[in-house]
């Protein structure tokens, strides 16, 4: 009866080893569940069909151990379908009312996960699933090696098991200022924050320095859009067009100037100027200046979000807004989560002093500073030469890999998408142009192939024709089948 | 010009070797704050007496420096006192309206740290400071050996750099599965989420599960006035009153009935059983069983936070609420933090499935998870057998140094205080009964001797003759010294 992982099945399976029926073990399974609270009363059991399967027997198995709850008062059937933990009968006679936590799960204030995007972080998880959206390096491309090395030099040093500074270690600060001067940012350590990634950094923010209610510019679709850091602090989201140049600027100024926000003041504007997730676009050298004197003009702020700047394939992007920044106005926040390592969850944010000492405040509140381990093994990574290396190798491996996958476009998708060729980042912005197509169809459709797809909707509520694509993650051969099941049902779908 | 850590003054000195005169290098420094921005418009400088000092210069060359700043239009004084960085002058003739950030940080709504805590915060990192209250243990106890066999091992095998499963990795979670086994609780590893140190859990649970303005009881004192992670979202905290033997249950009772929180109904009691912080007090077996037949008959769940119940010195304490929950009504935190290592931020929340995966979804929205790194780490320490080898080493150190600041306390305070024995933990609730003697006064005393001591109002904001002492962190030379000057403090102001 060991543990797998838990998944929207159940994580565990009865063992044919063990001297007790399978029906057995199923009912004292389920019964322990709900004797220690996991299953609280209310709590809806899986689809019978879900739980036989993922428990890898026959219906009628199960069924026998259902009936026999049921009989227990345990559980029970419900009108209109689903079983449930019983939560007057068996419950309410042991101990009186029982806690109600499904009450207490909808009160919460924080915006649930779009169910799309709960789905995909449980799909990622399945074996043999291939991941053509997937926002992240590949395990292989992954530096493993520099990772041991670092771990091994970490073991021969003593180090702090205790709390840290509120701002992260000095010595990493320290290593982030040079590297952060190779990009033409001069950053003193005392104005870097260091974060557990640039997902925590927009959070902080999006408590510390803006007011609920207030509305955000960002470009239009965005992966802002596919979280709720800020929606779940109650900020309003103003999209400013985009074309393939990045933000429309004169958009962008009527809508500081003018009607579009009401009554709200949009003390920021968010951006990705190199590699835009989703689109995959760089804003050109020209376009950052005229941004930047759109925000002077338009006394706005500018949160640049760096996390792909490092991944260029062709060329380097053009110099980061931070770099052009004279009176204080950009955060820039930058990760190892995507040229490096996600998991180790480890970002930074480079802003005015009194800004980083009061989001360095409030992350005290919310989780006392980011892993001393994560820190540390960054603080080599940065100080001991490992990232330009890692760099340097990477970009031939990713660029084979976009070449690859537009190969696979060409061949697959012509006469039903439109598609762009970044140049540099994960993302390819792929746009149905043949008749309607329900993305969401086409989704679950591919779900059930077995192939896990990014539908534009999630960084645009609107949008109903786009994928986001990611060459980054999938091995060739995963491309090569993956695009093709998706390519088929597409096909299928439009032709239906 | 190394950078060392920023405090209060000034992370940068000018360097006598450098072929320019002092006044120049800082005239040049500041200068270069404010032209990137680090320093923005209307930042209030520190004050010139400050400044001197961490800058290690006389008055008279700060005061050059500034003026050249001045007579340039960077930088003015303001009528009743403070120099500024100028909002009119030099930037905005060079730049248009300079943003306000300043307005920002007092808008964001998250509450900040109380000043004191602030300035805990901050004094904790100061050099030969002695730190009379602080809640982690010192560096020497620490198992810094372990770490290392630890980060070598890890070094040796291969792992996962990628994103992880939204409730951490299941590997860890099995070894905690077996952990909790030992402590009486049966938690398999879906009823298990991984968070960076139980303050995140707090911060989840407040944001996932309490709809705003609801409120919470709490043992009045408590850790958790000392944080803002509930007042942030909105909820109300009721203090229910204690006593030696933990939480006074008639109160409770007539607190959760009654008309102390009228149209805010309680959902959530939070308490720590075991050597509670800031009191050191044990809630006892009975007692135990009298607040899980509160709760019950009351309809309301509990929160109950573990963070020190490893930490026993005399004898085990009773068995935990969790390990009493027979319908999911407790939700059980631990942590890593107190008993081994508060860098690496590692706790585990343990509940009800559905509650799980609600906080797993939010976790997921706030920072992606847990580092990868700590999660291996964590997951070594527990599979391994460290943990309570050296709990083993771990538990005769404290006590010794439990016992020596009880003999310091019978020394230096008899007569004008009380103090409880722990028997486990790291506190002493010290009570100052001769007559009215302020502890803010006594705080600030302590500090300009170089002496860090937790007033009591941190943990209820109307305390006002408690002090949280440690005996975790402080040397015994460090406690025997800081001690003596805290009496000698708190004597001087008694007499005055
Ligand atoms: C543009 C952008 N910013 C930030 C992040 C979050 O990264 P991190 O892992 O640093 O939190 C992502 C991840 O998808 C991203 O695409
Ligand atoms: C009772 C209690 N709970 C939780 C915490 C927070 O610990 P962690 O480091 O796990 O966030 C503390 C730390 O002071 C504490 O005293």
């Amino acid at each position: 009866m060991k543990h797998s992982d838990p998944r929207q099945g159940i994580d565990w399976k009865p063992d044919p080893a063990i001297p007790l029926s399978l029906f057995r073990q199923i009912e004292i399974y389920i019964r322990e569940k709900i004797t220690t609270g996991e299953w609280t009363a209310g709590y809806r059991l899986p689809p019978q069909r879900v739980l036989a399967q993922s428990m890898g027997v026959n219906r009628s198995t199960l069924v026998a151990a259902l009936d026999n709850l049921i009989a227990a008062g345990m559980i029970e059937g419900r009108r209109g379908g689903g079983t449930y933990v019983s939560g007057s009968g068996w419950h309410a006679l042991a101990h009186g009312a029982p806690p109600n936590w499904n009450e207490a799960i909808e009160e919460g204030w924080y915006y649930p996960n779009l169910p799309e995007v709960q789905l995909i972080n449980r799909a990622e998880f399945q074996p043999g699933i291939i991941r053509l959206g997937t926002g992240e390096l590949a395990p292989e491309l992954m530096p493993e090696d520099a990772f041991n090395d670092i771990l091994r030099s970490l073991s021969d040093r003593s180090r702090t098991l205790n709390y840290l500074q509120p701002q992260g270690s000095l010595e990493l600060r320290e290593a982030l200022s040079d590297y952060l001067l190779t990009c033409g940012i001069h950053a003193s350590p005392s104005a870097i924050l260091i974060v557990s990634g640039s997902l925590q950094a927009l959070h902080l923010i999006s408590v510390g320095l803006l007011p609920r209610g207030s509305a955000v510019l960002l470009e239009k679709p965005s992966y802002l859009y596919s979280i709720h850091a800020f929606q779940s602090a109650g900020l309003k989201m103003n999209g400013v067009p985009m074309d393939a140049g990045g933000l429309h600027i004169p958009r962008l100024e009527d809508m500081i100037e003018g009607g579009t926000h009401q009554g709200h003041p949009s003390p920021l504007l968010y951006t990705i100027p190199s590699f835009h997730n989703p689109t995959g676009s760089v804003m050109n050298d020209a376009r950052r200046n005229e941004l930047m004197s759109a925000a002077r003009a338009g006394g706005i702020s500018i949160l640049e979000d760096a996390a792909y700047t490092d991944l260029w394939l062709d060329m380097p992007p053009p110099l980061s807004l931070k770099a052009r920044d004279t009176d204080g106005r950009v955060l820039h926040m930058g990760t190892l989560s995507k040229a490096v390592s996600p998991g180790l969850r480890l970002g930074w944010l480079v802003g005015p002093e009194p800004v980083i000492r009061r989001l360095a405040d409030i992350k005290m509140q919310t989780d006392y500073g980011t892993s001393s381990l994560a820190q540390e093994a960054a603080e080599l990574w940065f100080a001991g030469g490992y990232h330009s290396r890692h760099m340097d190798r990477l970009r031939p491996e990713l660029r084979r890999r976009r070449d690859f996958m537009l190969e696979l476009l060409e061949r697959y998708f012509n006469g039903i998408a439109e598609w762009n060729k970044p140049a540099g980042g994960f993302y390819i912005w792929l746009k149905f142009t043949a008749s309607p197509l329900s993305i969401r169809q086409l989704f679950h459709a591919c779900l059930q192939d077995g192939v896990l797809i990014h539908p534009g909707f999630l960084y645009d509520r609107l949008d109903a024709d786009h994928l986001r694509l990611s060459y980054a993650y999938a091995s060739e051969e995963e491309m090569e089948r993956g695009m093709q099941l998706l390519a088929k049902a597409a096909r299928n779908l439009l032709e239906s």
